[in-house]
């Protein structure tokens, strides 16, 4: 059990790291000009989390499954493909991996030029959030509506490209993939979680209004996951194909 | 029959939800100031629908076959790979995912700031277009044309990845950036349409002008992946090749 | 032999079609504004022309062996991959794809807002240059060295990729992305060749002065893809490895 | 021996081109305007590197293991997976690779436009930098924090995708998009070095401070692979797994 929950660690560690560092310092670089803007935008904080993911089930997964998200290992569990017995584990150590991530961050975020991490902080250091914490003003309905959505597709893809009719091999580019285009959608509504681990990662250093409104993203990624994993089973695993 | 009739529903919700959630939401986010935009213009636009159907294929294809397209299940069909008497419920499948995806879209934008979602629909909620309507100012005879070639060529690269002599697995790569391709090149003319439900789910939103141009995007892509279909059969199939 | 030679005209339509619709429609896209920028730049020109010959290698490839490049094919012969027998008919093939893929271009630009298609022809209609027809301003040296050393070293990922110790499958993402690669290097310089087909078929539409420099998009990748084509023969065939 | 030592010098030419020549004329290319950037920024250098050592390794991979880098040789010894006797020969070939590599783009910007080369050096030719020379203003103990953070997770990927659990085949791809997202992290921080002979050769033609600070990246990200390579050993190849 202790090299799947170190690979846990590590996976997340390298998620909430990639999105976060990303977002903080590339996603709007200040060192372009209005003719050559240098910053990745949205686009390469979409790619950044996808690639995380992409590599660290290609490196981890095949010690741990390579979840790096509670709501993930959750959906699993109620899709019958993870033991309920090892959920605990795995969160606990997909939190501490998300948490040391971030704090990585915002240790070279302090060694930045002057004002740096305040801004950042200010920003609430890539917190989800809706309404004025919304990168685009969306309320709490879009937030609670695409988080169940986007976690539900998640899981569904997961599930699908995990099952023992699909080519090995190819899951990690399919569900890397797919939390890029998530976050090519969901980015401007509430700056996507999908995952409670880095939510509650981001949210400790964002403070304030970013850690009254972290429960939205807690709850309903893992409301969406919970319906992909029960219903994937009864509708693909359950009806006949033909 | 159902799981795969579901597996349309749910790869077309996929493909129409990524490609106008991204289209809708992120290509021209307005948070971003002359030297760091942060939208991810026509190429995250190109990059999420490609995504859409790679990871869907992933996902889904292996119960579905993963069309999530009237043409490309008519195009398989006049190809000899589908069968004639399953297209009308795979199509009716398509056009149901399709409008829950952009019915999706819409729900969320109505919860966005003010004036959002009307700019939104007055934009033509990523309808095609020509004339007036086409995002570059191209006629119609450049959006029929278009329409044909790169369902054509769309349906060229199903038919040759999926072949016997093909090597197995990488179909959904090849397949998805195929349309991340296709868009790269169409965007611009008529905001390349290439699947029938796609238009059908975004021209319901966009309403007026948009319903009276949406002819074009329901026949020419068909006419070019049956084009491709038959074609295919005669060239690569029937011709011998040494 | 004639299913490969219409796999050849297909792939170096698609590549041209996809390349060249793509630098002329999207890169520069004039609907976005300071803030928002909409049009794909120098990054969707490079992973356009990555993706055409990435999907062409997985649709064609199989049939053809997908070169689309008469460097490619000359390449592969001078490292006995390829039959010197078959050089004429693969260049025939490629010339008529590439010629193809710009007409078609052409034509839908023609049916463009005012003045588009005039624009695109006095800037050369994506053909490569040196001087003031260099996109950067490099001149004719630079071009040279250039050609050579991308087209060599793209010959030398090719041999490497299709070599009998190589994983089996994965040619056509390793090929497709090493163009992409080169072109981020190369279009600032000369507007990267690497392949004399896809120079003349957008000369032929640039005309006057892109006509008179033209020379040099044939000679050089030729005498790169030679130079890679015997060397590589003789420092990895030919070498003992350990 | 020899064709392996070739083929890091093939490897490491190409990385060092690939990035150096994308970060050096295609980052910031001055021919945009406003709403129309045609530069790559971050995201297209972050890309190039990827690339490059994906279709390094997919092309010299099966002859040389496709190292291209110091550190990874030396975290690969470390962790039992390479012969500590091959060490210097590796690194000699890829600082040979890597200065041929900065040469040819030094010698390419030398034909540019006027002013070109001096203003590339100037801005020390993509070389690696803390301080008044790090992208973003980032302080030496950021550059030395990321560099070893960074390169271990570089060696952690490595070593868990070409471990015997791992599916064959798709190491490269893994690898390669690991760099691209440590780039989107790093580059704003020191420019991402990860790669002692990669910063070599650019410091040599950036000169002056930039040579001055170069130990730091050579050091460092040494010291991140060797903690890497003896830590996986010990994690994972070490405890049991359930």
């Amino acid at each position: 059990m202790t090299a799947r929950l170190i690979a846990e660690i590590a996976g997340t560690f390298l998620l909430v790291f990639g999105l976060v560092g990303t977002a903080v310092f590339s996603a709007a670089f200040p060192g372009g000009d209005a003719g050559n803007p240098l910053g990745v935008g949205f686009l390469g904080v979409a790619l950044a989390l996808g690639l995380t993911v992409m590599i660290g089930a290609f490196a981890f997964g095949p010690i741990s499954g390579g979840h790096f998200n509670p709501a993930v290992t959750l959906g699993l569990a109620a899709a019958g493909r993870f033991s309920w017995r090892d959920v605990i584990g795995y969160i606990l150590a997909q939190l501490i991996g998300a948490i040391l991530g971030a704090t990585v961050i915002f240790a070279l975020a302090a060694n930045g030029p002057s004002g740096f991490l305040d801004s950042a902080v200010a920003g609430g250091f890539v917190s989800n959030g809706y309404d004025e914490l919304s990168p685009g003003g969306f309320g709490i309905v879009a937030a609670i509506v695409i988080e169940i959505v986007i976690t539900a597709l998640f899981l569904y893809v997961i599930l699908g490209v995990t099952h023992t009719r699909a080519t090995a091999g190819f899951a990690p580019i399919a569900i890397g993939f797919t939390l890029t285009l998530l976050l090519l959608v969901a980015i401007p509504v509430d700056n996507a979680s999908i995952n409670p681990a880095r939510s509650i990662a981001t949210a400790i250093f964002g403070g304030g209004d970013w850690l009254v409104q972290l429960w939205v993203f807690i709850v309903f990624p893992i409301v969406g996951a919970l319906i992909a994993g029960f219903s994937y089973r009864f509708l693909f695993d359950g009806l006949k194909r033909s």
